[in-house]
Formats: structure tokens, sequence, C-alpha cells
């Protein structure tokens, strides 16, 4: 059976799990405190050209959301989000539970407009009630989008200007970072992430690792940002699970390279579809592609892969997800061609 | 300079003071255990029809608003509100601050639709992934709105229904509940309400109260609402203050009383501003009247009367606010027909 | 039937009620923009002797303390209390509801000592893992005490010494706070407390107002303090409801009159107890005063006058509270001398 | 350098890494829904005598004891615990940023008694204003305990009991469940634990794997559970991660074997510490021995080994900790012994 799942369906790069048995037996200290993750962080701050800042590793996406958002935030304010945004809809109320508001505004192809978020700013603050509302108090925007799509560097400068002329942090879920760095559509590097973005994270779960992501404050981070985490539950004590991991994906670009890998499989399935005549729900220049499908195609396809469904368009088909990761070979590529129909 | 700012400009109805006065030295124990609660209590189920029930006083409407809410629900579930809800807009994120998620649905005329409701749950249930988002746990409407409209018993009927369908418990903010029953557009009763919600409040502090909110549990409260209510700071050490209150409010159908005077004052407030020709924002049945005007209109009448600015509307010109409450007086209406001038 | 239960039994002076019931027909915006909360505060202040300072009204004492504690916390830290202070004890939660730990310090009389505070935060901050802990981020007193013990000037200012040392605001929750100041034992004065702490409130509920605390900030307020209030709930819509009140107790010192009433009263039952024979529970010189009696004696006593059983003693006996207030009568006293039997 | 400094200094256990190896590249379904997780679960139920059951993986520890702690507790509910509990002391605050107490009682030895609780309880209940308090809703122990000691099952029993008369859930945090269990001081067994808490975990991190706690329910999860580790971010994506390291542990009893053996090393090394005349900080029958050091010894010693400074003791010497794990070897035992002065 073919897997188009997602881009957490195998365990991590040969490399990184390798790196994890040769320092096996090793006795380091914990909580962070070993030459592996001290490695890992100063290949991470190098690649971002921002060695001033800190960089932390978390257990997973929906902690590192969370811990850092409400590191942020004072209690009267609300983190700002594209209403398709993961910290909206797909993280069970995290940021709710930890007693803030995610403000959301409508979306554009799961971006957020600079637009868009200006006018609910001036709006907000000329509004004579606002005291009796939750001040907008970050902004949140995930690169890729949870529907693939990328922000050019002109959105991204505008989001900037904007957070500046507000005064909000700007933070990037990287989940999929390295995903979206690697698209022939990017026209941002890392170092522009770093610069433009007051802390992002870059996703290892999906990219390579067993699990982590590597949390990144080009400027430093928050007073005391030990000890969020530890209160948020996402500190291993076993640090060197992250820092050995990040140590393997940070040394000599692999993170770039299988990242690369998966865009390369993922533009040739996207290809695929397209001569096959399928629909997409929406244009991906990354490593998830959202087919439509009727109903039959799902059954007839689904005899030989596996994939994900999105959502019941109006139209009564479905967005299919077809997701390929660092784990994808040629040969997935190549027996999907194998047994995909022609849409009629 | 008339007063139609809000509802809630004036201190307590003249019967309510007097019996705070008439009472007052004598000695009562504290947080609710004194027998003017109890009265007030007894007064209140017989009104509702509902000898069974369970009524605690609190000191305000946010805090009830959040009381109630984060002891019905888990903590894994939020709540589904009109996306003009008061707790969804104008509570300072009180409902997130407890750590629950306001699920906010598109409004009609302010209304949560029931065909809405069922759909969203619907589509929640169907979702493969709904159990990394946030349960639905209960339904939150007020009555009137807060654009002063009112849900036909009908209407109220059908989200019963949904409730009953998916295990939802109904809660009515009644804020202003007076202001709706008494209108000649309602179609339900105090015991109507009490039937159809699981769990409602009965507004004084826009009422006639110098402050407390009513809160009613038909069929009874969860376990230790009391100490919730504690919790919650909502608890007052001398619970009198609301006991007396509204002892004297539902005694002698006094809160239906001076509901149905404020009432007569906005339908004739209402038939003025319609008899010189001016728009309405919205067709409210009730004390608030949603007038629109224009900045010149607005600075014309300003010079005699107070009135609070709603919202900018999307011509340019300004949604503004007219409230009556159990304070208005015929004089009032008179002096604002001498001043108002006709619209062009 | 005698009344000494608590200091909350009776509703407001009747100063207070006059003041509420000559301003009552007044139109008067809400929030506490009215002119009256202004006339209170600026009174207040003067009285406090630091005009720059800034005040807010709230409903009642575990929300004042709750928003209070909260607006001044970040995530990660906690408040610093005596094991008696009832905000570890009787507020159901509150502050841990708002996700702070009360970090308590045994007591000794009811008070901290400032020598146990120095050493806690000494071993704190010494200690290798204290990233793992909860930081210590604010400190909370009570004037006087829950035991109705009262803090000497050297005692504040030693603690006041050592939140110098460590950066750590203190909060003084004055909920008796005249029955302190009016106290012969006292040698501090609301300047002097105004001076000491960083923000404390001047209780009403129990000093002669139907409800409502005013919280000083001498040097001012945290940011959006506003918004902090409306999302606990701790708002009042009708402002005006504690800003009248509050004039009134701060007009002509009848706030500072009443309670040097209520300690008169109480050293008269004190004396009263002492010539009898009986033994206190603590030495309290303000007006709740802590006698222990045998069951016996609780029974007899009981059939003519009402007061609180606070905690059972040792030896099988009770430490019973007689609290006295502004509404107590001379008459009281010796009704209360007139049953009150010897101590074997 | 030797290492005794904890039992979290290694990797993971290579029959776990090997494992991880050959099902690194197979497509798993995520979120804990492959079949790794699925043979986990169903061999950690069979050790445990309990088939009924329900096992979820978290990350780690601290992170489940808050989620599970949040589960059971309403939101007026707090978690009692011994004051030197972890979850009172060493995880900053997680429980409370959740919104319970933790409701500390005086430890034994690190250890709850039964009679201390019962006493606490029934004083509880019995206080009048209990209802202003936090209601206690669960109890939390460790086994072993935060200093090695262990409870007998007569202790664990009487606890029972206790919980049962109240209705209390009984929690057991395993962190290091193995070292306790293998202890030649042990006379209960894991289907004994099973039988005895509502809910335990089997600690993964501190006993052979690369991180990962296997949460235990012997009588089935409260409602929703996933949706739970979810919203606390205790979810991984790669659920295989936990699932296949447990698999490896729960296979021919490796998880006993090796916490067998850590404990054949703790004792070898006990016996060292007492052969050559040093005192225990207490007597730990477990993997962590507190041995009380003199400055001048810590600094002799530390130039060979590394352990953990605990404490100071009253004495003005120290409380150090030295641990042995899965990963100790005989060799460090003997090098140990070759370095060691005679206490003096």
């Amino acid at each position: 059976m073919l897997f188009f799942v997602n881009d957490y369906g195998e365990g991590a790069h040969e490399a990184v799990l390798a790196h994890l048995a040769e320092t096996n037996r090793e006795h380091l200290t914990g909580y962070g405190s070993d030459p592996y993750t001290a490695a890992a962080k100063e290949k991470i701050l190098a690649a971002a050209e921002c060695p001033e800042g800190d960089v932390y590793f978390l257990a997973g996406g929906t902690q590192t959301n969370e811990t850092v958002i409400s590191a942020y935030l004072r209690s009267y304010e609300g983190v700002v989000a594209c209403e398709t945004g993961h910290i909206a809809v797909h993280e069970a109320g995290a940021i709710e539970h930890s007693g803030h508001k995610v403000l959301t505004l409508p979306g554009r192809d799961g971006k957020l407009d600079a637009a868009d978020l200006e006018a609910y700013l001036a709006a907000y603050y000329a509004d004579g009630n606002h005291a009796a509302m939750v001040f907008p108090g970050m902004v949140y925007i995930s690169y890729p989008t949870e529907y693939g799509t990328l922000y050019g560097k002109d959105e991204l400068t505008a989001l900037r200007r904007v957070c500046d002329a507000y005064h909000l942090p700007l933070y990037i879920d990287g989940a999929r970072l390295g995903y979206g760095l690697m698209s022939p559509a990017a026209d941002v590097t890392l170092p522009d992430i770093a610069r433009l973005a007051d802390v992002f994270y870059i996703g290892g779960t999906k990219v390579g690792a067993l699990c982590g992501e590597a949390l990144v404050f080009p400027h430093g981070a928050p007073d005391h940002f030990f000890t969020h985490i530890k209160q948020h539950g996402a500190l291993f004590a076993k640090g060197r699970l992250c820092g050995v991991q990040f140590d393997a994906l940070f040394t000599d670009g692999l993170y770039f390279h299988i990242s690369r890998h998966a865009i390369h499989m993922a533009m040739k399935l996207k290809q695929l579809f397209a001569e096959r005549g399928y629909e997409f729900f929406i244009d991906s220049p990354t490593n998830q592609q959202f087919v439509v499908l009727t109903k039959e195609e799902m059954d007839e396809i689904g005899k030989h892969a596996q994939f994900e469904i999105w959502e019941p368009t109006k139209d009564g088909r479905y967005a299919v997800r077809f997701a390929t990761s660092w784990a994808t070979e040629e040969a997935d590529i190549e027996a999907l061609a194998a047994i995909l129909p022609e849409h009629k």
C-alpha cells in the first residue's frame, strides 16, 4: 500500500538515527545542557544568520505554539491568526486552555493578508469599547500554511510592517519550514525568516526527526523562557534527544537537502495528477497537494494508496491530501502513476 | 442633557432602594444565607414556574457568564455562540481566561440560527479530525440579543431540539430579559424560558437594581456551584445586597412592570425616529433602538442628548444606539421630540 | 439574638445609603466614568497622600485579590503568602484558577515574617533547580491579618526592604483596613500603607459599604488594568455604585470615624471576656476577637448571641470569633455582658 | 569522569534503539494508531493484569502529571500531594497553570501517610467554611518517591481505603516505577499497582527509553482523554516513537530486567558508602541514594565523579544524590570504589 497520508509516517532520517546510536552511551547532563544541544543551537543560528539569537528545543508543535504564545502575551491579550491557522482549529483549544483568545481573520488561500490585519487593528483601536475586548498581542502565521501555500517576501514584509506599526511580535509556525523554503516558489531564505519574525520554529517532526521542534528567537527569548517550557510540560529531561537529532539535521545542510527531495517528489506527484486531468483544491507549491476527487475516485485510488480526506467540497466531492516527505521515494511516485486512473 | 446612552445610567428603582433601607440594620448572615435571599429565590422560581429549580445571585453579567459556562464545560469543551454574542466580543476574553474557546457561528440579526447550529455540529462530528478540535459543550444565546432582537418561540424551540439531539445544555443570557419578555413582539414568557433553557439569568443591573443578576437553573445547578461562584470571585459576602433587591423586584411583579414601561418608552422613541424619517440599523422590538445617523445629525442631536455610537456603517454613516430603561420618563421622549430634526 | 458573627452582617452606613438615594436618579455614564467615582478617587488619594496614584473600585475581596495578583504576575510566577492568608485558604482556589501558585510560608500570629521571607527567597535562588520551580513574583499580606493581628511599622518596613532587595511588589489586602488603622495598637497610618505597599485595597464591604473595595496603586497601576478588571468579571457596569459609596465614606473622614467606633466596641468586648476569665486564642488588637470556649460555654452563650466557630483547639475546646463592626452598638456589648457567664 | 548525576544521562537501551531502527522506514499512521503502539499497550496491560484497561503514551513526566490531573479534576477541585511531591515542587507550577491547587500535606520520608490524609479530609469536611476552600479531588503519590523511598503494600492499601471512603481517585506517578518494583524492599508487583491505583504511569524516560511515559488506566480512561492529551500538547504526531520503544521494553520483560540491574548497582553503591563510613540522608532501597557529604568530601569525590547536590543539611553539610540506572555498569561502581575516600 502506497503512503501519502502525511509527512510524519516514517521514523527518522538514517543520519539522525545513526547520530542517536553513536552517542547513545555517552553520559550527558539533562534539560538541554549537553554539548550536542549546544552544537545544534550554534549550527541553527549560523544557518539563520542570527548568531546572537536563542534556540530552544521542544517536544512537538502544539506545545511549541502554546508555550511561545503564552510567554509573549499578557493575560488581557490574544493572538491574531488566520481562521484556518493550526492554532485556531486543530490544537484542541490549547491556546484557550492557557487563557488566551485566538482572534481570527478570514484567510486568503490559507494566508493572513497584511491589509486585512491592518484594517482589523485600525478598527479595533478606533472602537470606543476596545478596552472591553481582547487586545491583539501577537500575530501568528504558518510557513508554509496548513494548505501548503507560501507567503511571498513582499507579503511577509507587509505583515512585518503592520506588526511594527502596532508593536506586535510576529510568530511563524514552521512545522514544515524546510518544505516551504525548498519550494521553487519560495522567494525567502532561512535568514529572511529570521529577519522578518520575532520568533519562529523549525519543524523537526515532519522533516527527518523522530520528534522535536527548534524554536528560534533571532533577537533573544523572553525572560525565563526555560521555566515557561517546563511549566508547559514541553521540556525533555533527556534534552539530548532533540540536541543530537538537530545536530545531525543541521550538519552539512541535511535539513535542506531532505526537504528539497520531498519537494521534488511533490512536484512530480502534482504533475502526475495534473496530467491525468484532476482538479486541485488549492494550488500548492509545497509537499502537501490537495486534489479534488469524487467518491468513486477515492475508492479506486484507495485500493492502492493511503491519503487523507481533508474536507468535503461544496459540489459533493472531496478535497484530499497527498503528502510527500523526506522519506518519499521515486518508486512511490512511479507506483502511484501506475495505478492512478484518468479523471473523466 | 437627555440621556439615552444605555440602560444602566441611573441607580435603582425606588422600591428597591426602599427595601434596602428598611432592612439595613437587620443582622443577617452572609453569602446568601439570609431570609431575603431565600424569599427572592422562591419568588423567582414561582414566577418562572420551576419550583424545583435553583437560583444563585451573582454580582454582574460577565462573571455570571464566565462562572456558569466554566461550571458546565469540561476542559476540552468550548461554548457555541453567535459571532456578535457578548461573550464572544465584549467580555475581554473572560471565557478564554477560564480556559475555554468561544466557538462562533455567523449570526442573523444578532441571533444564532438553529439550522446553522445543526449544520456546524453535524460537520464537526463528521470530521475525522474532530478529536483534535474543541468539542462543542454548551450553547449560549442572549434574549434579547446584543442588537435588541428577539428569538421567536419557534426559533427557541428549534435550538432546544438541536441541543437535545447533541446533548448540549442551552444557556440564555438575560441581561435584559425583562425588556425582551415585555416587548409586544415577544411570544414567550418567563416560564417558557425556564422550560426551554437549562440555565438562564434574569438581569438586575439593567432592570431596576443597583447590581446583581439572578441565575436560574430550572432543573438544578451543577454540583458545588456555590464554590464555583466563590472561585470566580462572583460571590457577595453581603449576600443580602442581591437578595433584598430581587425580593423587591419580584414582589407584585415589579420587575415586569418596570420592564414594560421601558418598552413603552422605547416604542415611542422608535416611532418618533420613524416619523422623522430616520433609517434603522436593525429592526428592534426592545429597549435598544439602533438608528443610522450622519455625522452632522450626530453632532446636532448630540447637543441635547447623549447616546452611544455603535459602529460605522459601510456607507460612512453611524449606527447609533438610543436605549430606554425603567428610569426613562415620558418627559424624556417629549424633550427628544422637541429637538429631533427631520432626516433629509 | 445578639450578633457578633462577622463584620458584614448589616447593610451600609446610613450616610452611604443616603448618598445612594440622593444621587439615584442622576444620569451617569458607566464603568466608573462618573463624577462621584472621580471624587471618591481623589478623596482616597488625598487621604493616602499619594495624589499621583490610581484607584479602581472592584466588587469584592476575592476578585480584587485575584485580579491584582494576576495582573502583576507573569505566567511562571506565584505569589508568596502566609499559610493562613485568605488567598491561601478561603478563596476556593481563585488564584490557582487564574494560573498561579500561592507559595506559602509559615505564619507567626497570622503574619508573614520578613526574616522567614528573606530566608525563603535566598534558599530559592541558591537552589540549582530553581528554574524548574515557581518563581516568587509578588508578596501578599493582609492588614489586619485573618487573625486580627497587626504588623508594626518596623515589621512592614522590614518586609518592604526584602521586597526591594528581590524586586517584588508588595500587596496589602485591606479588607478590614480601617479596623487595623484605627486600633490603638497601630503605629502606621494610611499614608504609611501607601508608602510601603505597591498596591493595597481599602475594604468597603466590611467597613460601612453595601459592597465594593477601593484598590489603590500609589505609584500607578499596571498597563490596561481596566481590561484586567473586565476580564475577571470584577467590573460594575453601574460604576456609580462603588463611586457614590466611597465618596460618602471618604467625606469628612467617615471611613475612619466608623472604624474607630468598631474598635472601641471590640476593646470593650475584649475587656469583658478578660474580666470574666476567658482565655484568648490569639491576642487581637482589632475588631475580630478570638476566644477559647468549651462546648458547654458555646451552647450557653449561643442561646443569646451568634458568633462563629473558627477552629477546634488541640485540647478539645473551640476558638470562637466575636466580631464587631461599624454597626455594633454599645447596647450590644451591654447585652452581652448581661448574659456572659464567668469562665470557671 | 564517573556519572551518577541522574538516571537519564544516557540514550536508550540498545534493544529499544534497535527496534526503532528496524521499524524506521515502515509507513505508519500517526497519533498512536499504529500496530506497535497497539502491541505495546497490549503487553503493558498483560503485564499489569488489567486487560480491560486503557494505555496512552505521553512525551514526558510533567505533562503526564498535568494532563491526567487536569482530566480528573473539576474546576473547584485540587490534588492532594505530599509537600515533597514532584508536582508540588519541581514542575514550575504546571498544575496551577492548568487551574488547580496542589493541596500539600507533610511527608514522612517523602511519603504521604494514610492517617495524615484521613485526618486532613475529615477536618476539611468538618469545617463549616469548606465550600469556600478548594475541594480535594484526587490523591497523588509517587512510587518510588522523590527520595527513593517505597510505600509498603500495607501503606498503599491504607491510602486506597481512605480514597475509597472519600471517593477520590488515586494516582501513582511512576517515573521510576521499575526501580521501585525491582527493589528487594518492594512488596508490591505491577498488578498490585494496577489494582490499587485508578491511574498510574510507567516511566520510560528514566528506564531505558529515549523519552515517553505509559499512562495506564486499569479501569478505563476519562472521556475524550485523547483530546485532553492533544490540548495539553502532550501528543506525539509520530506516535510510533513511544509505541515502538515500549513495545521493546515490554517484550520478554526487558523493562523489569534492566530495572533490576539498576537496583543491583544501587545496592552495591549503597554498601560501598556504608562500608566507607558515610551517613545517609535517608535510607533508600531504590536507585537514588542520598549521602551526606562535607564540602571537602564533595570536592574530593567531585574530581572523579559527577553527582547532584540535593539540599544543604542543617549542620552545614550537603545531601548529595548518587543515582544508578539501567546504563550503570559494574565497572562504574568499581571505579567509584577505587577513588572513594574513607569518611572520617
